[in-house]
């Protein structure tokens, strides 16, 4: 499950040659084009991860302990429904239903849902958190390598202000106030990026490409665990 | 518990006066002007309640049977958290926090909530229809009487776009596929609008009003009740 990640960290040659953010968009811009699927299993898709990441937000905002963190939580939330909310216009702009349009990747992603049950709520705000910012960042790289006007739209849309930077400060306080927290978190953390990742790759797979070549996927990866990386050193928490 | 909504029915002179929609409004405004409590509570009790109708909205839409329905929920929960937002947003050009704003609400309301549990999904739906409705209107009158110039832009954020009439025809395929599915919710419709006008009248009280006076409460309630027994009437429902 945590093969992506530990390849990331066995991997310095790669990781080395790819070291420049400018240099890595431009490599994933190149790969990505040859594996995005067309553009409307693309929506439909993203449209039903939004949907599904504005719903766990809810769910934190309901179980918020106090009406601070709601407000943060809820705010979340609505930018996650936004987003879900211009790809859904977009598929009625192709004169498409949302609902239908989703419906093939519903299972697929309900499944993993299913299987990534928090314990309590500060692992729930770990899930909104990473799989959140994971599942945008990668949406946000696959849409420019999209062959249609709407990608830049798309990347630009979940590149966009998502909120989350007040569930890292719910996080980070829950990790000041009791060290075992962190502890916890940081292996839940791990099991969260291993799964969100299988998500992804799974996705290519549902829209219709044929991605075997792990060349092509690799750097895409590389920069998602990077990124991933970084947001558990942001909450002082080991990768 | 009833006994708002029996009186309109007992009270035919009453509403026969008022049945004007327009002279309705006026009688309406002058009485409001009266009872309308402080901008600053105002603003934290309906913060609060449109943050409860969001939530609510959310819980139907993540336990909605098909895509179609979640899709609808989903829009719907995004307008209440829209209100909720330009609520808060308002709070905080006043330089106060939100959540320290609306604290005081918190307790009352909740307690209104954790009475009405719906038993099924269809109950959850008609608790969104009918309390979101009878609190946009009940809190969009008000605003008119909130001596204040954020009062009119208040009444016009209430009075918006709900996304509530696809709750209803959700509403109204149940009631179509089951009459004693109707029958169910008829019961339950009663007690939603007695414990919703008991949160209205309530609120009242608890942004320091001293509201003895039926005279003046009784055209707000009767307008809230006739708006309540119409919405009955389009789904099918004796009220």
């Amino acid at each position: 499950m945590f093969s992506w990640f530990r390849r990331r960290r066995s991997a310095p040659t790669e990781a080395r040659r790819l070291r420049s953010r400018e240099e890595l968009s431009e490599s994933a811009k190149v790969d990505l084009a040859e594996l995005a699927p067309g553009v409307i299993p693309y929506l439909g898709l993203v449209a039903y991860l939004e949907l599904e990441v504005y719903q766990a937000t809810s769910r934190a905002a309901a179980d918020a302990p106090d009406l601070v963190a709601k407000e943060i939580l809820s705010n979340a939330a609505g930018m996650a429904l936004n987003k879900h909310q211009e790809f859904a216009a977009e598929i009625r702009r192709r004169h498409r239903e949302p609902a239908v349009v989703m419906q093939p990747y519903a299972a697929a992603i309900d499944r993993f849902v299913d299987r990534v049950t928090p314990a309590n709520w500060n692992e729930l705000l770990l899930l909104v958190y990473l799989c959140g910012g994971l599942f945008d960042d990668f949406f946000s790289q696959l849409a420019r390598g999209v062959t249609d006007p709407f990608g830049d739209t798309a990347a630009e849309i979940l590149s966009g202000e998502s909120g989350r930077a007040g569930v890292a400060t719910l996080l980070e306080r829950a990790i000041r106030e009791n060290p075992r927290t962190g502890d916890r978190l940081a292996l839940w953390g791990r099991r969260l990026v291993g799964d969100s990742l299988l998500v992804a790759r799974a996705s290519l797979v549902l829209s219709d490409n044929e991605v075997n070549d792990e060349k092509k996927i690799e750097p895409v990866f590389t920069e998602l665990i990077s990124t991933h990386i970084k947001r558990m050193d942001g909450l002082g928490l080991t990768a």
